[in-house]
């Protein structure tokens, strides 16, 4: 029959008019060295091709570097590995100029609009093509609020308004039924600490909202981790290891058809799985379920534990650099990550073993219709090679990864 | 810092003109005979006071009931109650008329025009003032789609298209902090039957999206049960008694701030709790987090077991009487139930003993902050006095009543 | 190929010798007055027949009541009632003597000597045989240890050693795959109060070694609630109204196979289900599973609230009376308890959702299996009739009982 | 007051006698060819020591390696590792010999006699000395009865005798409060194949006795897998690389003071956890309930997916290096593993969070109490650092295996 459910009243805006200049005919990776030619690039990252076809380049003429030292190299790396070529020599391109190119939007809410829920009723901040690369800029969990470890994040966390997202971002041509593949070139964190924090009666070993308890609370605390030279420090008061920077986005979701669902829920919209594997080289696969997919990213962490067991990471404001594409007609239930070496599937539900099960069943099905194992095969294979990451036990539902190693693949 | 979040486009509407017409004298509930006096009264139920005051009148002068017969009558009982009469003379109004009063405004929403989430972003449908009394009119869970035990449910089912809501409703000045309390005068079913269904990958006993299996699904069954002289016929191929007619809501909620929520959810803002407690004769508190506190109402039970093991209870079509009225000032975090025996606290949440967890928590929260009984004290007299409804155990959460009896409330 | 498991190493004592005097003529209820005539009888109960055929008396000539006026009514009402006659007559009959009888043998473990689990590997304390009627004595779950308010439950509690249990009791004949039903005539409770507390890391509100938190734990806290004249006191310091006086055992089960499992824990073996049904006037299905079936009984509840949120009930000591049957060849999978009005039957696992699930697929099977009702249909039917009771969200596992309302079983 | 339990019948059998010839003198580990020196050895492994105290030997004399190639190399490691040598002349150690040595006992139970509980009540097979190196024998989960892919599993699995557990082994002077510690040095495959199967109503993937459905069950289905060189085909059907050797125990544990769990449930004693890390180079931490702390092992893996989700790993028969150590006075509330990289604790509950809760809270305690890092900082750290193995979704409670890395621990 139909359901003539009232549409949300905004449009998407056009496509960003990325500058291209077709004449670029000559490109520098110069290492170390200016080689300015009085060009005024936008800031971060500019490829350049070496003809005028964008949309297909018969090969990678030059790329620009500025300020975006070791955060940038899987993605250069990226781009040049489709050429062939390998960016070897360049160890730590302090300026890198070119005549002309092609300049990514970046996209980054306004300060205090931010989406903190992942749904269909906001005006998306911009829209993306498929295929296209682009820059996404995010706040940290706490509205990059927190500036000293004396802050009293009970004053600093206003329900519903934490863990904000930037987005929506309409994706041109998405439709209910697809399935957008974001892949994660890299994740820049823009400050030079990460904040972690207990807060009370949030938590995986204390009471919460949830799991209701009359015990008296866990006292808020707040933590600053200094990070540079790709290396966070937990704590001047405890002399332990540096531990290295491994960025990812706690918080990546399409819209729902009608739910707007808060920023700090995952669910088979993606959402905040706090997964570690949604990081710099893989591809997140999340459904399509309202017209532009209405992809919402945020809660970037510079590292995080199994479980987030506290409830809380390193949380970082980021700059990160990603494509999306558009699978069209193919529909996942679920959200699905590929890196080189596994298949993933994301469960998100309470209790933790539905979770699990989500994760697996949605494993075994991919098996079945992408690789042709046979779902009870699958189902006794993946009993004795998958491996699992338990990405949150603290969120409104608990993430479980199911990871299949892709190198059992059958061969022929 | 304040949150310019984008407000919702809509307007409420202005509040009912009811029509009150002041020189109301006199009235008549006259029994078995007409009594007409020409007048073209609205339908259902028409209440006469004898002084212009609507808002306090001095007493009741008379009521009209019409094709009302039975589901009425607490409604009717209520009232009179209020003025210290009785309505035992009255067995079955059959035409009660009376030359003027004040008509209730029905609330429903158009058809295809209903609600699929409890959020804040749809145009309310109707605006009620606190203390007014009106009329709810609310399709079935299948929207009324079902009209033989040969209808195909998986056809029938379009997610998220399903349990369509009646409302938002919007309160006249309910605000973020207030609590709105609906009080059920009646329940009547607008149909012949029920209908109650095996709908695969749903229900209590069986795999679902959630508690993901390989098995091969459950068939999908379809059932109608006649009701008629207050019983339910479940099957003419089971020779059982009838089941008794004790009709409730199954979702009855208030907006979340930014969230819109499944109308198969129920959560912190009430929803589909499948309760039986949210009956005729008791006052649902909900909490307000919108502006108007967008009341929906649907899923209409004329009986439902406890734990609604199946996942359908016999599902009907209503109209109902209600009256809300607002506590300023006052939150509340889940919703609460009172009878003329218990207080009620309802809690929604996987896995099931987080939904007790919850519900407990609130009830001996509301004894101490209510009561005065000290909350440990509390919590032991609950280990000793308590009651416990399993509303559902197949909804997204499972919802669970927590009961104390008020005859154990302090008598001093 | 057969299990040559080492058998424990006791056997069952010779069934007891149930005292019998034939020539049973006479028998006298006197209400308030001595109608002595020297015998010296066995203390609480004698039951007179008026032949010599124990296992089918023709009928029954007299009782002798004892000391145990409101507790032993409803075993009187249920003998008297076979006979077509009523206890009307009889309001407190304080001293009822007859010339002769058959004794009832009474089961108590030796102080320090109850059991902590129920397993197959202790020493049976006594033997019954099936039909037989026998007397059980049990200390309440905190050994009789506490007689203050002031005692300090965490010093009074040893962990395993808590919750003593009378038995093992050998029920002759009894082999794995039959059922033993037990029929609990009355509880009597022998102190003049029961026992509640609060204990630390222990209850459905608090963090407990299950759901381990770092939160600081609840205090520990005991009270005594007087009982008399069939009426508990929650305290003297908060005016409420008594609360009845509602025994039941809260502990009831027989062994597995090879399991010993602790007294705490409740489970396909009944245990410690703390289910309010398990009270006079019901009987109880259990599993058997090693030879003897060797049935457990405990933890005296004097008044329980659903859930038994706390942890703790009113306890008490008891002296119930009960009748044990076999039904040889007829396994069931978990406990079932049948009343005059409801079939029930006990699901216990963690989460709680699976303690519903099992309960609700047993009543179903129940119902399809003893009744006829095609098992979809019956899970259609229970979703529309069934109650459910939570009778525990605090022991080792949950235990929900699904019930059915025997009115609704097909009338031909 | 003490609690005169009935003790167990059984003695400990005393420590075994183990066979040592102390003019052993000339030791040779001759790699590919025979020194025969016409002694006849025990099988599997010698050690030989230059002087008569093996209590305390001198230094490493010789070692006796036969037909134990890789499995043996970490036991022969770990021994010349204490002595500052290594093996790497010996690539393929086929005949190496000696003139005597000291034989360690190996511990086996006779067919027809393993466990299946862990308990006090059985007598134990052997006896073990504080520091003692011994073998452990264990048949596969099925009782090594499965020897074709046509077996019937549903008639191989009898109730409650599957898992077959080797044990009870006594260890002298073990008391409740101690914790075992049990180091693996290696683990053998005896046989050349694994199996695996899908088991009706068993796996995460299914409804089961607890998650129960009414959906019709999966087929049973049996799979051999050839292990040869390390290496363990899944299928000739289905052409996937190679899936690498990497043995542990699916079951270790002791017993508990009262209780006699099945072999199939881990817990607080152990179990059967299914943790990959309870393998050969690591050292398992049990706590000592009963007197001789009554050490269970079994279940052999030869590998296995985390969560083991359909219930059934690659499982063998195996033929164990252990050595055991008592820590005096000290008691862990949960199983805890050491490896060279990380401190892991280990939580079986269910639903799975608790699980985690247990295994993060006495990770967190165990950083607190051992290395000096307050409880609150040791939760936020691990909220950055730590990892988690899900263990198992399938068995009677779920495990998940908490685990800090130990470059993190401070270094001052």
């Amino acid at each position: 029959m139909g359901h003539p459910i009232s549409q949300p009243d905004w449009k998407p805006a056009p496509p960003a008019q990325v500058e291209y200049i077709p004449e670029s005919q000559v490109l520098f990776i110069e290492n170390g060295q200016d080689s300015a030619v009085g060009d005024d690039f936008a800031e971060h990252i500019i490829v350049h091709y070496d003809n005028d076809d964008v949309a297909a380049p018969a090969s990678l003429a030059a790329i620009r570097i500025d300020n975006a030292e070791y955060v940038l190299k899987p993605f250069v790396d990226a781009i040049l590995a489709k050429y062939g070529v390998s960016l070897d020599a360049i160890q730590t391109p302090k300026s890198v100029k070119s005549k002309s190119g092609v300049i990514l939007q970046t996209i980054v809410n306004d300060p205090g609009d931010f989406s903190y829920v992942i749904g269909p009723y906001k005006q998306p901040v911009a829209t993306v093509s498929p295929g296209e690369t682009f820059v996404v800029e995010t706040a940290d969990a706490f509205e990059n609020r927190i500036t000293s470890p004396d802050d009293d994040i009970t004053k600093i966390i206003t329900l519903p308004y934490v863990n904000p997202l930037t987005g929506p971002i309409y994706v041109e041509g998405a439709e209910k039924g697809d399935t957008l593949a974001v892949t994660i070139h890299s994740i820049e964190v823009t400050r030079d600490y990460g904040v972690s924090a207990l807060i009370p009666e949030f938590g995986g070993l204390c009471g919460t909202v949830f799991t209701r308890t009359l015990n008296p609370p866990l006292p808020p605390r707040v933590m600053l981790h200094p990070i540079s030279n790709g290396e966070i420090t937990f704590s001047d008061d405890l002399d332990i290891a540096a531990i290295p920077y491994e960025p990812f986005y706690g918080t990546i979701g399409t819209a729902p058809e009608l739910e707007a669902i808060s920023s700090l829920a995952p669910g088979f919209h993606g959402g905040n799985m706090d997964a570690a594997d949604v990081c710099p080289g893989n591809t997140i696969h999340l459904p399509v379920n309202a017209p532009g997919a209405l992809l919402h990213i945020g809660d970037g962490h510079a590292a995080q534990g199994d479980a987030e067991v506290c409830g809380v990471a390193t949380e970082i404001p980021t700059r990160g650099i990603l494509t999306v594409d558009l699978i069209k007609g193919q529909a996942i239930a679920t959200p699905r990550v590929e890196s080189d070496d596994f298949l993933m599937t994301v469960g998100s539900a309470r209790p933790m073993e539905d979770a699990a099960r989500i994760a697996f069943y949605e494993l075994v099905m991919w098996l079945e219709s992408a690789y042709g194992i046979e779902r009870l095969t699958a189902y006794q294979l993946c009993s004795q090679v998958a491996r699992v990451r338990l990405a949150n036990m603290v969120d409104i539902l608990y993430s479980v990864v199911a990871k299949f190693p892709k190198r059992y693949l059958p061969r022929s």
